[in-house]
């Protein structure tokens, strides 16, 4: 059965730096299976490939090999690494954009990407998508090489890893920040994991924050870009067309969007500006 | 041999949601084939995507399964809906994104998808594209679920359904709308379909007006947004370089376009925007 | 084993024609493996498209069938053909496309699409790629149709072919253009083929120009566009963040670039702009 090699990266879709690999990947590994989880990364933002990559790795399948190439450091001297973490394998530079997807994981094994007999012959200082990343990800998916075979063993200590997006427990709020705009223009934010518990209950998981807090969502109030939201509501119709809302994004986080709208630009909204959800 | 889902959504490319829907249906139907109709469809126009899905569906292979995401209600009580026509199966809201694809079938199938079993273990409110509809599309395409299962049988009739694009006999023309402006920036219109008989005679079958019309193309005038075509060409080179024409589009339908530019651009088009096709 | 078919146009994506022609091949070859180079080529702009299958074409495994479809004369009396060379085989629009690609090819086969029982039953004027090129492509690639059952071998002296890209030699400079701006902002020149020896030494392969040239990188010097600038980098990073650099691209051809920048963006630059590599 053939195996996913799952695509992200900052590459975009007007070249043909994402076929090319594809190519590469299916010259080595002729039953691979390609599934692009994006290529509109913001150009070098390490930082937005790892929270896209958090939010979508645990939906694929067992086996599947992640090819993650954002990579502002090309041609210098951040490793190319191959890690395995439960049941998924990634190929990445070590520059911290596999940081959120490792979180929840104990046993990772990585190396690092040195084998010149994994690599295509002539490498180039300006594309190691082609030359080293989509070469190590076909060998990996077909199956017969391994982390070992790819490169000396590191220790999964020693990588690269991205501070945690802003989150603070102050008194009374929670300061959070945008993480991400999507096409819709829903505003994503750093404040979560939330769940509904029942119709009248939210519990909020900041236990990196060492806190595990019950949300009443008729009392939150979410502050944002000088406006004030009342309540968070369980879906975008609880609120009239047009209107401004609060809920919890598909991944648990707490997102301001619009009812057939586009939040980012009624608030003109940009990744990084501040969010504060108060707790009475 | 494996089946296709072929996608059609307002989701963009940009963020992780296609590619999430595609790791759950892998995950589930490990042999899937995918291909994306377009994930472009203008943010929550039904209506665009149920143009989209009746001009592409009939080219694709028997047994397809069409997983057709543009989803304004998600979260509120649209029903997610299951549907079988002839060869293929449709995966969508029941909010009218099927009606054209669906208008020559008189055998239609359809079931609501209720069946916890097939959906994932949480059901979002914001993301019934991944939770919902992916895996429906998934169990069907992989052959040992059917509509039954899925949820209760509906009755064919009770669908939602969306009114025609517009296009009306008067005396002496035929008045319709523009709904759809391509990538080149050619003009569709709902005039069609159309036919040619040979080099100078076209039929028009408008047959939901009660009609069939023969058109002298070269008698036709057709007016739109101020300008005047006389004539309706077989092909863009018929008239020269940065010309107006009016031809028949790949599906039938009235095109007004420019050789070599775009036509939307010179005439400022908008989808809704009207057109005259006089006959004489 | 399935074979690929590798897809390049200028159809975009926010339409349906990439897909419809993907459901077209499916069809006829079940087994078939698409791979989009891409589908951004600028409208009709078959030198651009020329030039991103020359970049890609030979990481694709060895039977890869490229669909290439950038036919601003579609419907006209262009010739469709079907060429094989080497181990590929490649679909197009007699207009030059496959120009830059084929260059490198002694042995080259080709016949025209005039077969109808290898198109659609019915030939629109607009839209070849779905009627009459994917078709043929799908065909090709399950491999029991070879190309004298296409239609009438042809001539491959023939074939429309575009004039190089501008590279002239003047006394002390190298005088090329701008064939490309790249999603990051690269800007890809017609100056190449170019290869490091070593740290100290390029080689510039002018061999259409009679010359075999070699290249000091820390004596060259760059004019691009009222900037000047001294030296060959080796990488992006071997210049601070935000300057300016020339380097070699990953196909081999010099490229202006920012590290961690545009430098489209900052020069201002076209595709057709002059470039002069002074070498002293």
């Amino acid at each position: 059965m053939s195996r996913t090699i799952a695509l992200l990266t900052d590459f975009g879709i007007q070249d043909i730096y994402v076929g090319v690999m594809k190519g590469v990947m299916r010259d080595i590994y002729p039953e691979a299976h390609f599934i692009d989880i994006t290529h509109q990364i913001p150009a070098q933002s390490v930082r937005a490939g790892a929270v896209a990559l958090a939010n979508s790795y645990s939906y694929f399948p067992e086996g599947t090999v992640f090819l993650v190439v954002v990579d502002p450091g090309v041609g210098s001297t951040r490793r190319p690494i191959a890690v395995t973490a439960g049941e998924y394998s990634f190929i990445a530079p070590d520059n911290g954009v596999l940081t959120y997807a490792l979180r929840h994981y104990k046993d990772i094994q990585a190396s690092a990407l040195e084998n010149s007999v994994y690599r295509l012959d002539r490498v180039s200082n300006t594309f190691h998508g082609r030359d080293v990343f989509a070469p190590a990800a076909a060998y990996l998916a077909r199956g017969d090489v391994g982390l070992r075979d790819l490169g000396q063993m590191l220790d999964s200590d020693s990588l690269f890893r991205l501070p945690d997006p802003q989150i603070r427990m102050e008194a009374g709020y929670i300061l959070g920040e945008i993480t991400h705009i999507d096409h819709f223009g829903n505003i994503i934010t750093s404040i979560g994991p939330l769940r509904w518990v029942d119709d009248e209950r939210i519990i909020l998981d900041v236990t990196n924050q060492g806190t595990l807090m019950r949300v009443r969502p008729q009392n939150a109030i979410v502050q944002i870009l000088g406006e004030e939201l009342k309540g968070i509501s369980s879906a975008y119709h609880m609120v009239p067309l047009g209107s401004l809302l609060a809920q919890i994004d598909s991944n648990g986080f707490l997102e301001i969007a619009v009812n057939h709208g586009s939040a980012a630009e009624r608030l003109d909204a940009t990744v990084g500006d501040q969010i504060k959800l108060h707790i009475t």
